[in-house]
């Protein structure tokens, strides 16, 4: 491995305290999967079955664990968590599938579940078979030492090239009752829309049932997880869960994501998960820049996400960004390579507030002193304006540094 | 400007001598259009009207002279081909399309013809307004210095970020006789399928009718331009054109492209275009490693050059070949989020000969010093295998470079 990266210049200057859920304690331990003299295997580790929903890549190669937590995931009932970093257990065929049967064997039987109510993911190196035995040896330590305190270092032993590990939490109303919901997330390459080398689990004491929690869950991801990019990369791994202990005292059963008792705790819910993926993207692998970029105009909402995202993973975009570089010639490329309806005399492009082309032509009132001033702060906001309906979209992406090829041209060696 | 970069290591070591195309002369001019001391105009002056064909960006913001020569194809006629380099004249609006117009239209005056002969294109900076003025004088100058020997010249001219011209030639039997065919082409950034900023020209003596050359034209692209990737990103200006002046002596007219006659023509065509295509790449911003991408047994031919792409365009993959690492888990993923059919457990993977990855998990008899010494090579080619069905595709890239981030964050300044 290379030296670990210094800390992104965008990670956040305070963490949340996080408060404990009842039902629901973590563990971690230093099992030498891959990385020496850090933690790498995390427990999370349920009193009682929690309700449990989950989004995955749509890579049509995914990985091991993956799989497994999709063939059990209809059953919505988990007993345990176990993430491991520093290998993906992916591409790794029969070998891969029957590591993950094992580990997670092992842990039912450590625990008294059934097999199908643990949940597993790896992240880090691909291709590499896993050795179960490093995480099976360790299980009985983390079932001694898991604590309702102990969710930042769950956090930290799920981390591969991030640079700072990823929290977020939300007090909310829950009818009468107060819940608490708090999240984990990592992910600082290979982050593309559909969940890409991201993982995130969130963890509510709230009495939601599986089914509403899925719903919830599956419309969040849009505006969070699936609205962000850091290199276009989908990895064969990415998995978003959350799991619900209800355990929340005097707090009624959520059946229905629809239900109206349900609202600020879905609204709590975008509001978490956009933060987590923030944080994914401001510790994008080299990032400097935070850029949010706003389509508007288009002829539909899916139009717009995807001219979006046609400007987030442009490469030119994203080095004139680095560059401290108003390049909006490169805006409209990027508009123009979409491949959705786009009218070059109607468009107007914005760097912030500052209009820098309208009607198809450079802005009369263009500054471009002041563009270049606005450039150079570390979040940028660009704004393409369509003028053809009302479809809009916002996706967020960091820029494209050198030190990004660094980290990926030797992360192997 | 920042200051040239050096050579392309991947550089052609020789040039091929040019011969001289009957009924074609070419000129160049300093007209200070941006750039200071180096040529930035060339015209292409055909004797008598020459068949023309053309395939353009695909981009739905495409530049002024792009509208203006797909406006006026259809007529199939040339009297000059006009190219400034320096400024695209892309998203420049109404002022944008006056100066293409003026410039055609003085140049039409000039040489007694219409506005229609006059073909253009313009390549450089996005969104400045253009002088046309800067053009408009320097026509007499060319039209007095064409030469039927300075074809290297324009080559040269139409240059921004190449490091080097790009030229190429065939001889080839058309019926009893011998016609040539010379092409030259720009571009080394925003290199993407659908003829990202890329210009190129071929010029041939053959007498074709201009149906049958575009027919020969559209075809021999996909294999050549549209098979080429540096960095995903369109240009508003993609162009590649083809004049034939017919003044080849005894050749017979082609009117049909499917004419058995020109099957040697069509053939030396593809060729041609390939090996233009193939310097772009080579050429490619930071380029140090040519990556040839070879996928098989996909479902389809249109699923295999998807899956094809999405290996060639990976920042993940290209930051790797630039790290010399055989990270054949960064293929899967690429082949993974493609979108396409795969099964993972039926994948192969190859570096060169080597075979990395075989049905699913790392090869038994991988050999890792093996692919490590392979991955020091300048030309590298990986090969997919995703054993589902008989659809095969081969398209070109370049690694991603910590050059590339330079060239591309300090264009403008």
């Amino acid at each position: 491995m290379a030296a670990p990266a210094p800390l992104s210049p965008l990670a956040p200057k305070t963490y949340p305290i996080l408060p404990e859920i009842a039902g629901v304690r973590f563990a971690t331990v230093a099992a030498g999967v891959r990385y020496a003299g850090r933690t790498d295997v995390m427990m999370a580790l349920f009193d009682r079955p929690a309700a449990v929903a989950g989004v995955f890549t749509r890579s049509k190669c995914p990985s091991a664990p993956v799989d497994w937590c999709r063939a059990h995931l209809a059953r919505g009932s988990a007993r345990a968590l176990i993430v491991n970093s520093g290998n993906a257990n992916a591409f790794t065929g029969g070998v891969g599938a029957a590591a993950v049967a094992h580990v997670a064997e092992a842990a039912a039987k450590a625990i008294g579940a059934a097999a199908s109510e643990i949940f597993m993911a790896s992240t880090g190196v691909i291709g590499e078979p896993l050795d179960a035995a490093r995480i099976t040896r360790v299980i009985d330590t983390l079932l001694t030492e898991a604590r309702a305190d102990a969710l930042l270092g769950a956090a930290k032993a799920i981390m591969t090239t991030d640079t700072y590990p990823k929290i977020a939490t939300q007090r909310v109303k829950l009818g009468d009752a107060e819940v608490v919901m708090s999240g984990i997330a990592k992910g600082a390459g290979m982050i593309a829309p559909d969940m890409a080398t991201m993982l995130a689990y969130v963890f509510t004491d709230a009495p939601i049932a599986p089914a509403a929690l899925q719903a919830m869950l599956s419309k969040s991801v849009e505006r969070s997880f699936n609205a962000i990019t850091v290199d276009s990369d989908t990895s064969t791994s990415d998995t978003l869960m959350i799991f619900a202990t209800g355990e929340a005292e005097g707090a009624p059963r959520i059946e229905d994501a629809a239900d109206p008792r349900a609202a600020p705790f879905r609204r709590a819910l975008d509001k978490l998960l956009r933060n987590l993926a923030h944080q994914v993207v401001r510790d994008g692998e080299g990032a400097r820049k935070f850029i949010t970029v706003n389509v508007e105009g288009a002829a539909s909402r899916k139009a717009a996400k995807r001219i979006a995202f046609s400007i987030a993973n442009s490469p030119l975009v994203k080095t004139a960004c680095a560059g401290e570089d108003a390049n909006w010639g490169r805006v409209v490329m990027a508009v123009g390579k979409a491949g959705e309806k786009a009218e070059r005399d109607k468009l107007d492009v914005y760097f912030g507030k500052i209009r820098v082309a309208h009607d198809g032509a450079r802005d009369p009132a263009y500054d471009e002193a002041a563009a270049s001033a606005y450039m150079k702060r570390d979040s940028i906001e660009i704004t393409a304006d369509l003028h053809l309906g009302r479809g809009r979209a916002t996706v967020w992406t960091c820029d494209l540094t050198k030190d990004y090829v660094a980290i990926n041209g030797d992360y192997r060696s």
